[in-house]
């Protein structure tokens, strides 16, 4: 093959309320040679659109440049969550139905399936390829996901399900997940499992947050989950095993906005990991590429709730790191005021708790108290 | 006491962006006569409403009738879910920041303070009377809600949190909770526990969902979940206790209306209970309350999710019993109607997969496929 | 022509953030007979949904029975509106981005013509037979609006402006346009110009809302009244005209509902008027047409706002008609409370200013001050 | 008096669903020296807020400074619009329930009076004092407003108008309003009316928008038109006075946020103007006062509606100037992408009709065709 092959597919996903249905529409593009399946949607929080334009500049790339295995994109995931406005807000977190997020209704297939059951398939595959094993346990799970659907349809597939189900369902074929989100106001940071440590280290993302080998219904947990629950089943058969897939969340910078000069470092950043996964031979060379890297266990992962409400200015920038007592914000507002002299006492400050790395803040100013704030990671440690 | 004693208590719940605070308000009443506290909030998720009604209706029953015990009545126990209209709808059932269910985040204090702690407290209490363990066990889970605070509130408190953590609060301190809540569009019907089937009956309520002893995050879950378990810890010993409290989620017809004549019928609902519980001496006399009782497992409680995206009939009424096969709803598009030949189908109609009750529907006729339409009761057994 | 020709034409309104674009659909029958074109746009407020059925109903009549002239229908006018769902409510009556109500962003084509142009009009055709004058005089408003198009698209087309523009486009087209809307919680109403209060009887439907001839933004306003501006013109050179098209806003109930028992009798509200307009021949019978009928002027169409927050209960039915002083609402909230005695203040009662009937309320009983409660026709009179 | 006095009145506005008031609350501040009344409310608008830090910077000044007059600060001045949430958005704009914009609903007194009762005025007043025809016009205003709140009160008071009418009666009794708003992603610019282009000057704000002495239900018309009616009449009669009072609305930037720093700049633009207007001694030194500054007709400031749906990255800063042609934002989607030879199609130019300067742009970059996109002034013209 002398060029890329590209092809479109079109998955249902909902018919609105007038009868006009609605589609995931994915592109396949692969110049013809063995390698891994990379599956990236953008924007499956529906105002989180950076991935979109990344994907964009991914295409463009991948025309010029040959790569191995295939890229299946699916830009604009979630059709529903990036075309809700309300106000010009994008109101794309939760269906504005049900408040349920749209990243976190996927199924948990290691629990579907039973911990009995994978003990069974690992005894049966003690001696097995790693190959033969990705193999097999993708059918597994590929049945599993067709048997839940079965299951489900005849009371009708809930509307947040239905696309989770496609995603995961185009998750399972692939080799590779690379679930393209973005925080509120925020810098670049990564989800990575345990087990992914290292090679998360190659996305060249300044912050990684480790997150353990649990379920908790988002798409890259939903893929890494059973293959890690495999893993161990070896594991109690005294066959060490590589993870055989790779799961995900990139998050790359702030949500309803996008940028071009971003965008091409984005790119710059999935063509590092795929040089380090030999999906191409060369690494990409991008000055901006070269920044220290943190990372930090999840449960680090903090929230600042708002103790006050008010009107908050944020004091430091994501991506800033901080010390313990560090002004983080400040927050005003004129309850109570009844005399100049205690003017100055309607704006107070937030302090940091413990020293850390401020990864992103609420997009607004205005504020009511127990309202998420701030996202900190602390305890940090530094990649090699 | 010749006369009911009426206090009223406020408990801070937020503080909006310009400052101005809300509250959780209560009214305690009693006439002085020993027995159980009952506490009885409304409108957790802000829309329904009938509760409130029924509560003012009981303040006036309390002024003029005496009872024992105390009734801890919190109308309006969501201020900032009831206060959120968009359109003329009110936007109670979660968090429009956060789209968190005003109603599954209270803290499961069994799984807090462990199986191991509980089994030690049953075992401390093997020969304690039932008013001892329950004071006592009273005093635990006050306690874990008090450590619970004081470990989250550097970080703040979330809004559903604080609003969720005082109704918990409440709910400890309290022997009975009936959380008044109210379907979509729904007939009357309760939640209660396995262990409460046997009391739930005097509700006189026509269909009980049975509720098994797990936590989901709701009130009457997490009021229910820490005495079920103790309980179990102490039959591990050899001992056999009743369920120390009640609690149980009370449905009073729809949301976003109020009928004075309904909830007179409610009222009577309520004191017919409280004649079980010996709170009152006379049961009321209301032909009304003279209904079939029918209940249910959960497992059994299920939802039609909307097959195509149209405007629905509803063809049966909440509280109607239907067969397998019996039309429930009619959908109606003109989606790829090219042709008057054609025009009949455009309407189709949905049917029973099993006999059952209607519960509640859709409020709306205006449905895109995947959203919940119909909540059925299956497999139903009548009280004797 | 033995049967119903039937065509289909889409007309497209917006494309949406990703891509995917909506239109306009219509539906054009005839059986080939002379006679006036006719023009039942439905739900162009998206949640008032009833016309819907209505045309639908329509469609299978006209499929077995003959009619002069043409019904262009167009369901589902308002893709954007009807799709919009927050919370289980359909968000219909104002686009969620700007505000801006959906049937109120029409073109003045009066007003864009002008007085003097109009006169010119009227002196030139003074002599013209009454088709020369209104084919001539569409021609008119039709290049008129291709004018507004051609001013605005340098600058892009504003979503309502686009739908409106479309609408109108087509209502210019036709010589008489039924707009089917529906109130809040209504009973059947109508809107009609006061040169067409004869012909609005044949509607049958029970109050009707007599509107002077001047523009406010809606549909039956921007189709009459460049052609009473006309007429007025005429007038001046002592020609004395009929008004040569007709339009109404017909209001079928409530949003958010349908009922094909209601859609069989608006169905023959419809045939009773196109039998008075002799494009069918022979007149429904129908018991349910034959209602009291009421008229009032516009300015004694009153809404009564709010005057206290809390839980309204609405004492009398959309279609009631009731007396000075008589209750109209309850209303009940537990501010300021703080003991038994003054319970029975929390609930008070809104009564009526004068004698009327009430055409529609809030869909919901929670409500702020300030909010449209009630609307109600004053001084009523009765058609023959 | 030694030192600024400070007081605080509160004006009823609204009452919640569950009884709670909601208050405009108005501070005083003066070192009681004669002077004009100047009143500042911020975030009419309520998710645009720069204005009251602004005010709170004001206040920290006017405790250390004399001057002048009167300060009437209404910071936080609709309760209801900044503290209504919808995901992490202010949905500030329009009132939820109705779509009506909190600032558009204000009364046109010239025409409630009638421009017969004005011209009987200056007739009357024709050898008046500008004082005294100040007092006693004032005075007509004022009753005016009294008497509209008593003929509506009858069938309540509708929440916009509540809110917009304590503003008014405010603004009437000033002699200055500024009313302190922010664009959504905006620079600093400034209404104006046309007598009133020599005065804006010394606010120095770069960009001034010169609007016609017509009432369009804003704020600042609502106060200056009764006024720019009254000089008319007084011209008629040969008497040439001048605007006796002065109204802007100040645009502070983008909505959602606040900084101090510009706060400071901002602070010291209002000081200009004061300085003009003699309420204090000396200028502000600020050299980022020292801007170009320019203006332009109302009519020629133009919305660019979105002219696809799609991704749009904004190519120019707010404040920055243009040429005809130049490329003012990309649009991206991948409607209709088949093949990878097309890609570079997906991504489109919007660019300039007319040379003119970007003054604001939509908050987010997720856009439906038909949405305002960008807002900028063409037919430039700089002050001296």
């Amino acid at each position: 093959m002398s060029q890329c092959s590209f092809k479109v597919e079109t998955y249902p996903l909902t018919q609105n309320s007038i009868g006009v249905g609605s589609n995931l529409k994915l592109f396949r593009l692969s110049w013809g040679l063995p390698g891994p399946r990379v599956f990236l949607p953008a924007s499956v929080h529906g105002a989180e659109v950076q991935g979109n334009l990344v994907l964009y500049h991914l295409m463009k790339w991948a025309k010029e440049n040959s790569f191995r295995g295939e890229l299946c994109l699916a830009p604009f995931a979630n059709p529903t969550g990036t075309t809700t406005k309300i106000g010009t807000q994008t109101y794309g977190r939760f269906n504005t139905v049900t408040g349920h997020n749209w990243n976190r209704n996927y199924h948990d297939l290691a629990k579907y399936l039973g911990a009995e059951k994978i003990q069974a398939f690992a005894l049966k595959h003690k001696a097995s390829s790693l190959e033969e094993i990705k193999q097999n346990f993708q059918l597994v799970l590929n049945e599993a996901l067709d048997q839940i659907e079965k299951e489900e349809k005849n009371y009708g597939l809930k509307e947040n399900g239905r696309l989770n189900w496609w995603l995961q369902k185009l998750s399972v074929e692939s080799d590779i997940v690379l679930d393209l989100h973005t925080g509120p106001v925020a810098c670049r940071y990564l989800y990575a499992p345990e087990a992914l440590k290292e090679s998360a280290k190659y996305l060249r993302i300044p912050y990684t947050l480790i997150v353990p080998h649990e379920f908790g219904g988002a798409l890259d947990e939903a893929v890494f989950v059973p293959w890690t629950k495999l893993q161990e089943a070896f594991t109690k058969l005294g066959v060490n095993h590589p993870l055989l897939v790779e799961s995900y969340t990139v998050e790359f910078g702030s949500e309803e906005t996008i940028s071009t000069t971003e965008a091409q470092i984005d790119l710059d950043r999935l063509l590092s990991y795929f040089h380090f996964k030999k999906i191409i031979d060369q690494a990409p060379r991008n000055e901006a590429l070269k920044v220290a890297q943190y990372y930090g266990a999840l449960k680090d992962y903090k929230t600042y709730y708002a103790p006050r409400g008010g009107l908050y200015e944020y004091k430091i920038k994501p991506g800033d790191r901080y010390l313990k007592g560090d002004v983080l914000a400040s927050c005003l507002n004129f309850e109570g005021l009844n005399s100049l002299e205690k003017l100055s006492e309607q704006q107070t400050n937030l302090t940091a708790q413990q020293a850390g790395a401020l990864i992103n803040h609420c997009p607004s100013s205005v504020v009511g108290s127990g309202m998420e704030l701030l996202q900190v990671m602390e305890n940090l440690s530094m990649f090699d």
